[in-house]
C-alpha cells in the first residue's frame, strides 16, 4: 500500500478569542499550513472540516469554512464524534487519499466555544454521555471522569498527588508553547489547594474550554516525495468504540476503545508501544492521562500513577507526553483538539519542538477520546 | 480501479415516529439491510453515521447507534453536511473501502425531528444560512428557495401551475411508497388552494420534517462479487460546494455546487445526462427539482417548468424523478434522506420497483442538497 504523507502544518493561539469568528480561526492555521506547504489553493483537491456545530450560532461550519478560505467549488465534509472530530477527520482525509479519489486533502480543525456560558456548555456536553439513564442524574464530564478516577485510586492506590503531577508536567510544557492558552508553571502545592469540582477532581484537574483551529494538508505518498525529503508520514490510523454508559462497561479504570484503537494503530504501522518516542493523549482531566498510559501500553495496568511520579512521561524519560501542554495547559477547542495534537507530533517529528524538542523523534502517536471514550481514534506518524 | 458494490439495502417508515428513539429507528433500516444482505455483524468493519446531531437531545448519535446495534468495538464516525449528510457518509464509506481500510461498511442515516417544535426547528435551520447577514434578516430556508422560485419565473417565465405539478407527481408517486409520510394523491386544484408560506410559496411547494432512517451495506468488488451476480456498483461520487450566501451567489436560478457534483459523478462513471434512467433529486421545495433538472442536464436551462409539465420526469418520461414520492411526500429526516434517496434507486436498479418500476433502469444518481446549496453530493449507481 503506497503511504499518506504530511506536507504542511498550522496552528492558531488558543484561549478566549473574542478577536475571531470560527471561519476566522480557520483560516489562521489554514494559511500557515499552506504557507509550510508552500502549495496554492490550486494544488488542494478536498477540505475536511472537524468541529462539533453545535457550540457556535452558526451551523454549517464545513460550509462557511470553505467559503472564507475561498474553495468554493471544491468539496468539504464535516465529520463529528464529540471531542475526537479532529483524529477522525484525519482519518477521513487518510481514507480519501488512499481511496485515490483526491491527491491533496487540508484537514481543519476548528471551534468557538467561548461564546456560550460555562453551564451552557456543560449542559451540551453532557449530552455526549447517555441521556436516558445517566446525564439526566447529574452526570456532567467532570463526574464521569471523577468516578474513573475514584475507582483507579481504590484498585491500584493511584493518589492525588499523582493526578495533580500529570497537571504539573502539562503546564510545564505548556509555559513553552506560545499557542498555550495558560503558559505557566504551577507547583504541586498550588493544585492541590484549588477549588473543588467533582470529588477527587479539583480546578487543576481538568482541561479548560477554548477557542482555537490546528491544520494539516496531506498528500499521497508522490506528491509528498515530490514536496519534500523530509516528509512525515501517517502510517497508522487506529479507531475504536465502546459503550456510552459506564453502566455497561467492563471497567472504569480503562478505555477498551482506546485500547483497541492503539492496538490497530501499532499493528498497521507494524511497531509496538516501546517504538513511541512522543505522544499527545487525551488529557481532559488528570485520570485520563494516568489512564492513557496504561492503555496505549507504555505502562502496565495500574501503574500510571507511578508512571507520573517517576517523571517517565516527561521529555527524557520512556516516552514524552504532551509537550505541548496538553489539553490541560494547551486548553481543549474541542473539534480542533485532535488536529492539534498531530501538529505538536509533526513539529516534534521534524526535530523543530524548539526548547522541548524530543530526542531521536521518530515514531509519535496521537490518542484523542470522544466523549468518554465512546471513540477512541489513534493516529501514527513517523519520519524514515 | 476496484468498484464499491451495494450488498445490502433498508428502509424504515418515516413520518412522525413518536414510537422509535433515533436508535431504534437506526436498527429498523440497518437490520433490514443485514438481513437484505445476508451476513452477519462479524462481516461488517465500520459504520458511518449520517445525522444532524442538533435535533436531538441525545447528542454523540454515531456512539449511541454504534452501541444499539451491538457494534462495539468496530469503528464509528459521523459525517454531517446538513441535508446532504446521508450522500456525503456514502462518499466516505466509499473512501473507506477504496482506500482498503475497509471491506464492509454500514451506511446509515438516521433522524428524529418531530421531538422539536416546528418554530425551534426553522430557527435551527435558519442558521445553517449565513447568519451575519442573511439569516437574521428572516432568511428561513423556505424564504430563500421562495427567491429562487421567484427569479426562474421572472427569468423563464416558470408558472405556478409548474412548481405544483412537481408536488403532483411526488405525491402520485408516493402513494405507493409503503414508507412514504403522506400516501396520498394531491390534484393542482388542491395544491393550488393550500395555504400560503413564503411567496410565491404554498403548502405543497414545501417538503415536511420526518423521523427516520434508512441503510447501505457497501462492500469492496471482491466482497460484492463473491455475494451477488447482479450487483448495484457505486460508480460515480460527486461533490462540490457553493457560497454560503445568496448574495455571494453567480445565479439564483440554479445551483452551481450541484452543477459541478453531477459532472464529476457522470465523468466519473463515464456517462452523460441523457444516460440517467432516474434520478432521485433534493425537493425540498418544488422550484429545487425543477432547477434539479436544469442542474443535471435533463433538460436545459429554464425549461424545468416546460420538463415537469409534460411530465418528462414520469415513469414512462426521459427520466423518472423522486419515484419514491421524494422529500415532498415521503418526508425529509435530513440525516436519513440521502441514504433513502439511494435506497430509492438501487430498488429500481434491482428491479424491485413494484408498481413504480422504472422500465429498464440500469444506471441512477441522487442529488442530495445541503443548505441552499452551499454543498451538493451526487451519488451514480449502476447495474452491469
Amino acid at each position: 500500500m503506497t503511504r499518506v504523507g504530511v506536507i504542511g502544518i498550522g496552528h492558531g493561539r488558543f484561549g478566549r478569542r473574542s478577536d475571531a469568528t470560527v471561519q476566522e480561526l480557520a483560516f489562521e492555521a489554514f494559511r500557515a499550513a499552506m504557507s509550510d506547504a508552500a502549495i496554492d489553493r490550486d494544488a488542494l483537491d478536498a477540505t475536511v472540516i472537524a468541529a462539533v456545530p453545535e457550540y457556535h450560532k452558526q451551523r454549517s461550519v464545513a460550509g462557511v469554512v470553505q467559503e472564507y478560505l475561498n474553495l468554493n467549488p471544491k468539496p468539504t465534509w464535516l465529520t463529528e464524534v464529540a471531542c475526537a472530530s479532529g483524529s477522525a477527520a484525519i482519518r477521513t482525509a487518510y481514507m480519501a487519499i488512499q481511496s485515490g479519489l483526491h491527491d491533496c486533502v487540508a484537514v481543519i480543525g476548528c471551534q468557538k466555544m467561548t461564546e456560550m456560558e460555562t453551564a451552557e456548555i456543560l449542559a451540551l456536553m453532557g449530552r455526549v454521555g447517555e441521556v436516558q439513564w445517566e446525564s439526566v442524574f447529574g452526570t456532567t464530564f467532570p463526574a464521569y471522569y471523577a468516578m474513573f478516577a475514584t475507582r483507579h485510586m481504590h484498585d491500584f492506590g493511584t493518589k492525588r498527588e499523582q493526578l495533580l503531577q500529570v497537571a504539573v508536567k502539562n503546564h510545564h510544557y505548556g509555559a513553552m508553547n506560545p499557542n498555550a492558552l495558560f503558559q505557566k508553571e504551577i507547583t504541586i502545592e498550588k493544585a492541590m489547594a484549588s477549588d473543588p469540582v467533582a470529588s477527587p477532581f479539583c480546578v487543576y484537574d481538568c482541561c479548560a474550554n477554548a477557542d482555537g483551529a490546528a491544520c494539516l494538508i496531506l498528500a499521497s505518498e508522490e506528491r509528498a516525495k515530490a514536496a519534500s525529503d523530509e516528509v512525515v508520514w501517517l502510517d497508522g490510523v487506529g479507531a475504536a468504540t465502546s459503550s456510552m454508559s459506564v453502566l455497561r462497561r467492563p471497567e472504569l479504570t480503562g478505555l477498551p476503545s482506546a485500547q483497541e484503537a492503539s492496538r490497530q494503530a501499532y499493528e498497521m504501522a507494524g511497531v509496538t508501544a516501546k517504538d513511541i518516542k512522543c505522544a499527545e493523549v487525551h488529557d481532559c482531566f488528570t485520570i485520563a492521562e494516568i489512564m492513557a498510559y496504561e492503555d496505549l501500553g507504555f505502562c502496565a495496568k495500574g501503574e500510571g500513577g507511578k508512571f507520573i511520579e517517576e517523571k517517565r512521561s516527561y521529555i527524557g524519560g520512556d516516552v514524552a507526553v504532551n509537550t505541548d501542554g496538553g489539553l490541560k495547559a494547551k486548553g481543549h477547542p474541542i473539534g480542533a483538539t485532535g488536529v492539534s495534537m498531530a501538529y505538536e507530533i509533526i513539529s516534534q517529528l521534524r526535530g523543530n519542538g524548539g526548547e522541548r524538542q524530543v530526542p531521536n523523534a521518530d515514531v509519535g502517536i496521537t490518542h484523542n477520546v470522544g466523549g468518554i471514550g465512546q471513540y477512541t481514534f489513534v493516529n501514527l506518524f513517523r519520519r524514515d
